[in-house]
């Protein structure tokens, strides 16, 4: 995926324009990228899209055909666009690695660096940060209410556009789809890919039998027969039983059913019956059709016996309460080593000011307690007294015999990444064990158990003086 | 923008590895694209993203790495990548063209050709018709809600992916927005971009009143000064008034203040006062912060004095009731010369057969009364009983006195456009033209008024045939 510099807000280079102007270019300036509420009115998020993030800054460069149209806006002086020709990303950024659990209120990314470059990449970082987080959120949601059963995620012709398509699919295995319709994903991140027939492939034939059969020729031990074209149980399921013996006859096993409309718990469960009834206990059920984590409860509730679920449109969509965008922000925290906060008429939405870092409390036997955000330099542990940010008269006192990770990592410096691509495979792994050691309330799809997330001492009287200092500045 | 033709779902390709194995690919095919119920509970749709379709069609040509990656699947014979190497859109579209009002079970496109080709296109084609006509519906119910006051788009921060930002743009321009924050979408798209500055501007510089001077010192002629970093009422809107004087003196004038939180109605009628008593009456007024059309309207009824709106996340993502994905389907209707049809338990559910044509009726003064869709070759006239898809009991007789003009046109044959690429402009005119002879009621944004698209006689007949011969088939 090439990102083209000009796929970003114009205010951006308008910023950078009035900054070449002001010799203000190359101040140093800190910037944290973070969301203020959990997607999907949840209890957790799963950070996804920093790879594709750091493709970004690393090539970051306009052409020369980028550089002519905007000299042609008639917006820029000659001596801008000639400052644009050689203009990179240099900055460093921190980040947890991807499939991590994250929360509200936490950096999700640190960019650090010249204040023109950190400045222009918020636009780019926003849409990929933004986008695949809620994706791997909304997938691992999906996962762990099929837990047992597979999740592959089908979505890419109903998603907001082909790298909407391509976007999704890479965070939907981020968060424990284990494959994807989309081919060119495959063909990208490595992920398997997956796919049975459509109704039109029925209807081309002049009946279902003759159709199951013209498919079970030509792929023999990869058959996942459509079957809810005319009748599921009355014709789609008994044909399909009838293939599964001529495939069984010729040395192979048919794979899977899939049913696409109608009662999905109860065809499931009558499906499984005829086909165990016949000898094809072997073969899996596949089901789909706007199907979400709050119908495979109810089809799980309800008995249904589904091996497989295919998930489109509300996956790629990130459809449900709180879903559709993660609000994601990205908010200047210190400016020429000073920090810096944004005011607003209440303290507790006023940023974060200042270069942070995260600190996780964790139980000696690996369950997540709660998380702190702090100053780069600060040391917390046991014992502390931290801080509720959105109420500073809350505050809690750190357990003593807790391990404490960090959550940053740096990635990239000098403009240049500092380790190898992770596959996806590793990236949801991570994803899979960070959630098994959540505690298990905050799972919970309907109002989750909130998990909490504190602000050091010494950030929250950051943030009162700088707000005193402001209000005493401005009147 | 490119295609990979790989951006689809697997099952096309293993469909095409079948017909290929039963010597089916040459077969003809007709296929509908279409959805079955309005987005946003609204009363109407518009079309959007032909151009970017018939682009892809084009252009659609498997490259030497592409086979490659698909013949290392191991799930394909040496043949079908044989045969896909010389694989290409040769078919027949017809369509209306963008911008028009389209309506619930109206084809959008019809697609004419070779099976093969015509099966393999439908998940792009889906793709990028789906997501655009959902956003030019999302703009045009934005824009006639601000009516009178202009309507910018400025989402690709939260846009589902890179790409999900640039069709957003486009198609955000064909339903009414006057121009885009994404410099992208404006140099591809030939649209006005847009911008201010962010909050970081503000806080980059000692105060507010530097910064908003540095900004006018930049751009003299073009500065919208973003007034709520502070305070927008006691330092804002007087330091940008204090920065339009100095304009004024050096023979400039401010354009506009944006505001971007708080109360939108209060704010801007409090800041449309203090500019017009201090001489700047022709200060425009820009406001965002999560607006739609339902936020504009309470602003409009609270009195709220807004000259341009900008629209990010609830634009470019399509939030709001039936919105998020537009579920249009793709069906085989035609298959060698002969009509065919999902068939459901329900009637009213089972796709329309055979190959279709959709005839508007319209008062002399140009109001439309009503749409039909009918066979190809059917002449449908004033006076005629035509019958409700959903209900083949309720029937109407068509108005005789009125005109009757075709929706589709032939925009492609032998896999060649046949006209040039209309502006967004002619589209974005169109669609205001269209929506003015639309009956007022439909245009509501809660529970509209139904427009009516009836079937004719003979399509009535044919679904009805349909079923009852396949009943007899399957039992």
């Amino acid at each position: 995926m090439h990102y083209s510099p000009l796929l970003t807000d114009l205010y951006q280079l308008t910023m950078l324009a009035g900054y070449l102007e002001e010799g203000m270019t190359e101040k140093a300036g800190v910037f944290d990228l973070y969301f203020r509420t959990n997607p999907f009115e949840g209890g957790y998020a799963i950070f996804a899209g920093l790879e594709t993030a750091l493709d970004y800054l690393e090539a970051l460069r306009f052409t020369e055909v980028e550089l002519q149209f905007l000299a042609g806006l008639a917006l820029f002086k000659p001596r801008f666009i000639e400052y644009l020709r050689d203009f990179r990303f240099r900055g460093r950024v921190t980040a947890p690695p991807e499939g991590t659990v994250v929360f509200a209120n936490e950096p999700l990314l640190s960019i650090e660096g010249a204040l023109a470059e950190v400045q222009f990449v918020e636009t780019a970082l926003l849409n990929i940060i933004n986008f695949q987080t809620l994706v791997a959120t909304k997938a691992a949601r999906i996962c762990l209410a099929a837990s047992g059963s597979e999740v592959s995620e089908f979505g890419l012709r109903r998603a907001q556009g082909p790298d909407g398509g391509l976007s999704a699919s890479r965070a939907a295995c981020v968060g424990g789809c284990t494959g994807t319709s989309n081919v060119l994903a495959g063909s990208l991140f490595g992920l398997a890919v997956r796919g049975t027939q459509s109704h039109s492939w029925v209807q081309a034939f002049p009946d279902e039998l003759s159709a199951f059969r013209a498919y079970a020729t030509t792929f023999p031990d990869s058959v996942i027969l459509l079957v809810d074209t005319y009748d599921t149980l009355k014709s789609g399921v008994p044909n399909a039983i009838t293939v599964a013996q001529e495939l069984r006859e010729r040395g192979h096993e048919l794979q899977g059913i899939r049913i696409d409309s109608g009662d999905l718990a109860y065809l499931s469960r009558e499906a499984r019956r005829l086909l165990d009834e016949s000898g094809f206990s072997n073969v899996r059920i596949v089901v789909s059709n706007d199907v979400d984590e709050f119908v495979i409860e109810s089809v799980r509730n309800d008995g249904g016996l589904v091996d497989i679920y295919g998930i489109g449109t509300r996956l790629v969509t990130c459809s449900g309460a709180g879903g559709g965008a993660l609000g994601g922000v990205y908010k200047l925290v210190e400016i020429d080593g000073k920090p810096t906060l944004k005011v607003t008429g209440d303290v507790a939405k006023s940023t974060l000011p200042g270069k942070k870092q995260i600190f996780r409390f964790v139980e000696p036997e690996g369950r997540f307690i709660q998380d702190v955000v702090c100053l780069h330099d600060e040391i917390i542990k046991g014992g502390d007294t931290v801080f509720d940010p959105a109420n500073p008269l809350r505050y809690t006192k750190l357990p003593p015999d807790s391990r404490i990770t960090e959550l940053h990592g740096e990635v990239m410096a000098n403009g240049r990444r500092l380790a190898a691509k992770e596959t996806i495979a590793v990236m949801a792994e991570r994803c899979r064990i960070e959630l098994s050691r959540l505690p298990h309330g905050c799972l919970r799809l309907i109002n989750p158990h909130r998990y909490k997330v504190s602000i050091s001492d010494r950030l929250s009287c950051l943030r009162k003086d700088l707000i005193d200092e402001h209000g005493k500045r401005e009147g």
